[in-house]
């Protein structure tokens, strides 16, 4: 995603149960502005879709970046591919865009915060 | 993370079932080099640890990190939680390093990557 991203930097954990897309690539090094805009109205039409509750995305320098999207059901993101599998900019994108990416499906089973949690968030994985 | 990390960049998905640990944060702008230091050592640890699968970081200019670390069973991200609740630098780093951060532990249902997806990354929440 670009710094064109809407989304609220983080998102923020909803109490009851929810579902991450975690989405890991490694973009090439071609048509950032192509790019740029086509993450930015993939997100736009995200945030209009029923049950979407947030994204958090981040690239670092050397083109590796991490969107994660969370939504409130896993219909919810069943229809929301619906959505994005109609829009022509996908398949635009694939080749040229990432070099490597991979798209995970998960389901959230708890969350904690700087504020709730009784420890740092160097624990469990970090 | 910083650019020490010694995962590979984008971590294989695994065909089984697994675990992902959604670490999200805002650094602060404080002490980089004892973070950069702490967290890399967090990741030389946790490469050790039993059913560790891989990881994946991204941080952008804005100070906003993505670590998604991946487990083969939930056991083994309690696991790694008892190991790392003892190290000292847990203690030192949360209100110095983050002004805000969420931790997920989610389970991953299912995977596709840039070789075996029919569709671009752009689907399902991208």
């Amino acid at each position: 995603m670009s710094t064109s991203n809407p989304a609220p930097p983080l998102a923020l954990p909803p109490a009851s149960p929810h579902w991450a897309v975690i989405f890991t690539s490694q973009r090439t090094q071609v048509d950032e502005p192509g790019y740029a805009q086509a993450a930015g109205e993939m997100m736009r039409l995200a945030q209009l879709q029923p049950g979407f509750l947030g994204a958090e995305s981040a690239r670092g320098s050397d083109g590796l970046g991490i969107t994660v999207s969370y939504w409130r059901s896993e219909e919810a993101i069943r229809a929301w591919k619906g959505v994005a599998d109609h829009l022509a900019v996908q398949r635009m994108g694939r080749e040229r865009w990432y070099s490597a990416y991979t798209l995970r499906v998960a389901r959230v089973e708890r969350s904690y915060t700087l504020e709730t949690s009784p420890r740092t968030g160097l624990e469990e994985g970090r």
